[in-house]
């Protein structure tokens, strides 16, 4: 495959999908319901391979505390994240049908069809790849058009050059400018050509409530990272009081979507594995910098999607860091260690990027965020944030809560300085202001140094000065004389530094990068019936040897048993396939089909010397040795301890038994 | 401990398990959510390595098909289940606070709290213990009481029996009966001493509406089973239509308790792991019975708990089979897998009875149960049910969705048997009968064969005979002459087998094992400041090795860096615990609190000779050897290729170079 592109019949791999089980609508006998998906007992071992990597990868080699929290979640926690109020997408309705429609997506599909419509009307003959062109200029999360199936109509060129750049910065819009463009292009229900309404935003939580009195109203949570926050100082305190440090959580979320679309890329129930970084804002480096610092990365920063450019800038993290293209290293060295996970499951590194948000985007609570976004069939899709949440959750929480979610950190030494403060003669002070003294006296404790250089400067050449108040019980002017405060400088002595700290977030969709990497590990086998492969490394493959017996003779039932025992002894998982009705060619065919990696055979010579063939997916190679050393062999090819290649050296190639054709 | 006791100071240990972060109230900032609770790091692994060795057990070692289904089920799947009308508990409301109580815990608790009055009146000494004989009596999970402290009544001998009866059987009554004896025995509100409402049900699963019309009602599962009932037919084509199997989820499900109490036991969010295995209904032998037959397993048949016994009589699996005691050989086969895995995961056999459900207590969909109890301080838990749920839940979908959920079984040879058969002549049959025709012929189709044998003696005895019709469309009597039907035997040749499966589900509460794990892991050293330790095995602990130096010397830091690097190369999770301000007993004695198995420590040794000690958390013993021997051995250790007893043959022990007493 060529560099950078993506060849999958998506028809044929979506049927795929539900024929091997890796995914299949909820509820299916019951019609279904948009947005939710099940996973077969395929997509569920990818899943869990994926979430296992990710665990090693992150939880165990970084030392991260792992937790496990309620999806229940009260909605006074939400209110004070800000979900309540901001996590909404906006909404039109269909005026006639009731349809309701992703404002967004609305504009986006009826903008695209034209286009694809002035494509066709200047007869281009390639209207797929100007589409995908049109997608591709747009630079973000794409979806292929449903309705709307372009009609041949030429646009201007100027107007044509106007959608384009409204598709180009689609996120960027809110509903008042939706509306907008939706009255100025008289936008319609693709569906139906109905006028629609004015875009209304529809929160997107789950909403429940909780105990016998429905008085508790609560909401499925919108992502992990609220519980993680909840939980800050015992994770603190877990840690020995030591930062920075990390905690982490795998689960479920949820996001009722106002029309679901695009299979699992975007669905109402997803499993999400977010980490929590806390770290000081003062020092955001990162220990272990150096061991990502030199890895090169394609970025796409927010000032080059400006400049309409979609192609990224390679760049190692090192020096998109020193350069201030990354804002700080900690959030540079998780882009590096987000691009090797993705690298290590197998996602194709030309098929990847990191796109830094532009303002509008960004989510409420971040101050920067990058997206590692990922080349599918449907455009590029975002399958990894990693944003700076700055202080914001801890702040927000502790005003909401008056608990205090801070570090306290003893220094090294204590900090002495010399500061210029002002104490209140009581004697006088009191008695002269009265009701307004407790005010004033606060307001002068606040001043800023210079501020109260000046009022005694005043005080010693006029004996006395005026102080205003505002926002105060005791607002107005109050007359101050030398008698009624003493202004001095003081030693202090600090032995605690206090902070709450900022949050780096990388946020991951396991059901998003699970399907991508589906489409990237796609392949039809030339010249082979146009059999289709997953071409899974054996680390992620829902299986990773198949073990089957050439054909129903009751001979091959005992071998058969003795090899599925030693790879389960082994911890290999293995399938067993004896179904006698379907050829071996089948068998294996069906097979290259979930992606398992190695397939044992047991056939008539296995009765005369106890060898057993071992085939390799990818080449379809095979070999022939003892039952139990081809066991070894799996073992240590599925541990990453040998290669194929290296077998081959020691195992010489055999015709197979039975071709591989014989489907 | 003696057989059968267990002797754990509950409070130290609720306030150790959220010190050490096991779990901690959800929401706490806010002031927590009743029913609600988060795991920390040490939760979360331990957690993880029960349902990975869950996964290992059941899922890999039995060939199962896991699958990931959504949470959020569309109101009619639970109404065709029976969740939506029966999957509720009774509740009263307090007449005066209005607050809302579990009526069977409510009557529980009053009648418990006389009796224990009772006995204080009576001038026993060890109330608690008469108590805890009261809670054994009754059989079930029991709560330690918490309102209604004991006043010293005492009550005359027959009512302190009839309370005892009542007790034994609490799990018995209906919202009726309940209300009865509330009325009866003017049972109150014990927190306010005010009467209660007649119970009504409330029903146990969380709301919530699905997209944006809030049309679409939906609730958060209750059980993970539907989605395994959804997904039949994929599961079995999945299998090459293979029959048994089964299938297993493991995920989040959801109860909305009225007024939830006992920690973790009794919670709204709880993770659950979930075997339906599809069986043919006229042949529930099961392949592997042999390998469990031999196992002795202490069971609680419902007749014996019907002549008021509560200890349990030992079987083997394969006599309480043999002896109908235990339904059917699949059921018998995982009641034994059951124990197996308890065992394995470190359950106390003493602690441990698999007791079956009696009538009433039955869940609606089901026609045989036997739970797994644990006992723990709460008394005798429920942590896996094992149920026979028949044909039901596949036949009500089938009937809802019309959609087949059925075995399709090709015979091996086929089965040829003769019928009468009913065969009308067209040209006399139809005109004769008119718009009553099409009834009378299915009517006469579905007649058993006994009753048309009797209509054709009749025919051919009279000439005519007479059929009625009752709930058709044309009900009434029929004249039947003999020359409008002929009754004739006929060869019928069948290929096909068609039939809807039984379902055995063991049904696993991760969280409730969890906790009875840790409460019977949980022993306080004698001697040594009475410090707590918790003595998971090394397969559950959810770090398996402390790495730490002896003190905050800064030559100990690279040794250090090299144990954990060595460890994590060799999967074995660890923790660091360089805490400068601890001494080294008081970071072991953390470190046992948290239940890890072993500990590798650095000291002015290492630097010379780059030994380390390794301590074994149960026995304190230490040992010495070369760093990167040391690491293998806790490899092994952890792996359970080798024992403590093993390594003490070759490595001897030494003195402590820090006292484990130096806290």
């Amino acid at each position: 495959m060529a560099n950078g592109e993506l060849n999958v019949d998506r028809s044929a791999l979506d049927q795929l999908l539900q024929k091997r089980f890796f995914i299949a609508p909820s509820f299916e006998i019951y019609g279904g319901i948009k947005g939710l998906y099940d996973f077969g007992p395929t997509g569920t071992a990818l899943q869990q391979n994926l979430i296992g990597l990710w665990r090693q990868h992150f939880v165990i080699e970084e030392d991260m505390l792992e937790i496990d929290c309620s999806i229940i979640t009260p909605s006074r926690v939400l209110e004070t994240s800000g979900h309540v109020e901001k996590f909404a997408d906006w909404m039109c309705r269909d005026t006639v049908s009731n349809d309701f429609l992703r404002a967004d997506h609305l504009v986006e599909e009826v903008l695209e069809a034209r286009l694809e419509g002035d494509a066709l009307a200047r007869g281009m003959a390639e209207v797929s790849i100007q589409a995908d062109a049109a997608a591709k200029q747009a630079g973000a999360k794409k979806s292929k058009k449903k309705g709307g199936a372009a009609a041949p109509v030429r646009l201007d060129d100027e107007a044509a050059d106007r959608f384009r750049g409204i598709l180009a910065q689609i996120d960027n819009y809110d509903g008042a400018a939706l509306g907008e463009l939706i009255v100025k292009y008289d936008i319609r229900n693709p569906a139906t050509g109905n006028a629609v309404t004015a875009p209304m935003p529809f929160n997107l939580m789950f909403g429940t409530s909780i105990g016998p009195t429905g008085a508790l109203k609560g909401f499925l949570r919108p992502e992990t990272a609220q519980g993680q926050f909840m939980n800050f100082s015992r994770l603190l305190e877990f840690n020995n009081q030591k930062m920075p440090f990390a905690s982490a959580m795998i689960g479920r979320s949820f996001r009722n979507e106002i029309s679901p679309r695009q299979g699992i890329l975007r669905v109402r129930e997803f499993t999400m594995a977010e980490v929590e970084h806390f770290v000081d804002p003062l020092n955001k480096a990162h220990p272990r910098f150096d061991e990502v610092a030199g890895l090169t990365l394609p970025l796409l920063p927010a000032a080059r999607q400006l400049e309409e450019k979609t192609d990224p800038v390679f760049m190692t993290v090192g020096d998109a860091v020193g350069q201030g293209i990354v804002n700080n290293q900690t959030l540079g060295y998780f882009l590096g260690r987000i691009y090797l996970y993705l690298m290590k499951i197998g996602i194709r590194g030309d098929l990847l990027r990191f796109r830094q948000h532009m303002g509008n985007e960004m989510a409420h609570y971040a101050c920067d965020c990058w997206d590692a976004e990922i080349k599918t069939t449907d455009g590029w899709i975002e399958c990894v944030g990693c944003a700076d949440r700055s202080a914001y959750d801890l702040t927000k929480h502790s005003e909401a809560t008056n608990k205090k979610l801070v570090v306290q950190e003893n220094l090294p030494e204590p900090l002495v300085y010399e500061k210029l403060v002002c104490v209140p003669n009581s004697k006088v002070f009191g008695p002269r202001l009265r009701r307004a003294a407790a005010a004033v006296e606060r307001h002068l404790a606040a001043l800023p140094e210079a501020e109260l250089a000046a009022l005694r400067d005043a005080l010693v050449r006029d004996g006395r000065a005026t102080v205003t108040l505002a926002g105060t019980a005791a607002d107005g002017a109050h007359e101050i004389t030398a008698d009624m405060v003493a202004i001095e400088k003081q030693t202090i002595t600090e032995h605690v530094r206090v902070y709450t700290p900022n949050v780096i977030e990388p946020s991951f969709g396991i059901g998003r990068i699970l399907h991508a990497l589906i489409e990237h590990s796609y392949s039809v086998r030339a010249g082979d019936g146009q059999r289709a492969v997953l071409g899974f490394n054996p680390l992620v493959a829902p299986f990773k040897c198949l073990v089957l017996p050439l054909s129903g003779n009751a001979s091959f039932a005992k071998p058969l048993r003795e090899v599925a025992r030693r790879l389960r002894a082994a911890g290999v998982p293995a399938r067993v396939d004896d179904t006698a009705s379907a050829s071996i060619g089948r068998r294996y065919a069906r097979n290259d089909e979930i992606g398992t990696p190695f397939a044992i055979t047991v056939d008539f010579q296995t009765a005369e010397d106890n060898t057993v063939t071992l085939r390799e997916r990818d080449t379809t190679n095979q070999i022939r040795g003892p039952l139990q050393e081809m066991v070894e062999v799996v073992k240590s090819l599925v541990d990453g301890a040998s290669t194929w290649s290296d077998v081959l050296g020691r195992y010489p190639l055999i015709d197979a038994v039975a071709s591989d054709t014989e489907a």
